[in-house]
């Protein structure tokens, strides 16, 4: 960051897909019927999202999408935040803004009227607890360069953007011009990578961006393996140390490995007694990034992250009713 | 039931307020500040409806209503069950829908068009795990008699009715509709009182129909206490004997009294993580109805309305999502 910037009114800006999540559980015999393949976020259209619905089990509604979900957790944890995305003028655009606003977050996006409903992400939870994702993205198709606020960005310490947003294609403009906003404003600018198959439709765009635009790179193994086409997580690591400023990497149950210039830490998955996956790395980023823009030791960011992730994944749904302030404040002291 | 009338082909046909939950965490502090009766049921209109879910902290989104959940349960643990509600034509009545029919539920009410949306009940959980309740009507206010499918009522072996269709002022002729088609076909007309506010609100009307019209009692003791405006449970508990053919009253972790005739039946509370109560009557009466239409013993049926209830009360929402057939089989055999 440069020193130069003013004093930033926002920890955290998040960019993504504004998303109501459908929560079901489901066997892995329906998800072979539907040819979904476990664990990954395939999109579907509206005719594919009908059928779909109409096949799954009761479920419950709960806001989601990647970033969205991030900066709710950190709004949570004690962090300054704002979002931008789109929703629709439709019931279900009014339950995502309800629940990120309540929840603390800054949500100055207008919402698209007359065009595409709200984004719907159906979401299969197997026994295992792995979740499986399908998104119709609606309104989020229109997200484009014109909805990013650039006072907001150069007023946020960080804007955190989602990888999803290559998926939707007016979406990588407004990444890119959020990105040089921020850089200018002398602000940093954070990636999640998302999805290992969103990475693999997206590779070159992605690998451009991390070595040319990126800071602070936030992925799984499958996804940091799949950005580097490496079959070892410990090459796919060096690649990205060499790529970004800082990077956090997650291994599930193994817990994370957090890379800046030389230094090497690795840290403990927290206990959690695992019921659905959904949001964990999610919650990650928003425990990490919470603890590094209060200016926390880097093994503190990695420990608020993991903290965060065992909170969301012990309950249905990619947002903690947990209490984050007590977390926060168990972790941070 | 006369033994005249041919087999039904649904075992238990609810009636009620189609409606879909918001569920939210909040402390006492907050239902205080909001003048909210705990435990309670309050009616709102679409303004409060809106100002109250402006304050409230982020929920989850579940189909609800009273009925709505007893068939949904019903369903689960194997009975054929069929339900008659007002949605709108719109999101919530489509998550509504969605989940009552892919539970199972034969459901052939059409949509309200152009009209008021579906109607909404917010929910605020405390820690003690009770839910206050507050209920914006929407399009059930536009269900009358003539949704009332007189074919449907005359093929169930019961006819289940929430106390709450007392509130929508056309739902009353609609109920008594109900009552008259389903006595006049040889079948079983089944109440829950739903709410000890709502009965002090139609104590009058709800006394004329259970002694004329009911010959199956769901209460639980403060709810039987204001429909007899007794202050003793056992004072309330003879009255019940002498109107109904059948009365399961419960006791929450006292568990239920049963009575039949002279008979009565004491059942205790099934062990329970208790996280959040909505939903646990409406599942009692599931439970106790699917085992009693198997031709169970009354004993069945108060052990399996328990186990149910049980269920439900160890997760957010009120229609569970734990293993019901498993459930069904353990109980009922």
């Amino acid at each position: 960051m440069s020193s130069h910037s003013a004093a930033a009114r926002y920890d955290i800006l998040g960019i993504g897909n504004a998303i109501v999540d459908v929560v079901a559980r489901a066997d892995d015999a329906f998800l072979s019927r539907h040819d979904m393949r476990k664990g990954g976020m395939a999109l579907i259209d509206a005719e594919a999202a009908e059928a779909l619905y109409a096949a799954m089990p009761p479920g419950i509604e709960t806001s989601g999408g990647s970033a969205a979900n991030t900066c709710a957790v950190a709004a949570g944890l004690g962090a300054r935040v704002a979002y931008l995305g789109k929703v629709a003028d439709d019931q279900l655009g009014g339950v995502f803004r309800h629940d990120i606003v309540s929840g603390g977050v800054h949500f100055p996006s207008a919402p698209l009227r007359g065009a595409a409903p709200t984004a719907r992400c159906l979401i299969l939870v197997t026994p295992d607890a792995q979740r499986t994702m399908n998104t119709f993205l609606g309104a989020c198709v229109s997200f484009s360069e014109a909805d990013v606020d650039a006072a907001l960005v150069a007023d946020s310490a960080i804007t955190y953007l989602e990888g999803y947003l290559f998926d939707p294609p007016a979406a990588q403009a407004a990444f890119r011009r959020a990105a040089a906003v921020a850089h200018a404003a002398g602000r940093q600018v954070a990636l999640s990578l998302s999805d290992a198959f969103c990475v693999d439709r997206h590779r070159a765009a992605f690998r451009d961006l991390v070595a040319g635009h990126v800071d602070i790179l936030f992925a799984n193994e499958t996804e940091i393996c799949s950005l580097y086409e490496a079959n070892d997580f410990e090459v796919a690591a060096e690649a990205a140390r060499r790529d970004v400023a800082l990077a956090a990497l997650t291994r599930s149950e193994d817990g994370s490995v957090i890379l800046r210039g030389a230094e090497t830490l690795r840290i403990a998955a927290a206990p959690a007694d695992v019921v659905d996956t959904t949001g964990a790395g999610d919650a990650y980023a928003a425990g990490f990034l919470t603890a590094l823009t209060k200016g926390r030791k880097l093994d503190v960011c990695g420990r608020m992250g993991s903290a965060a992730a065992a909170l969301v994944i012990g309950d249905y749904g990619a947002r903690p009713r947990g209490d984050l302030p007590a977390l926060a404040g168990a972790v941070m002291g």
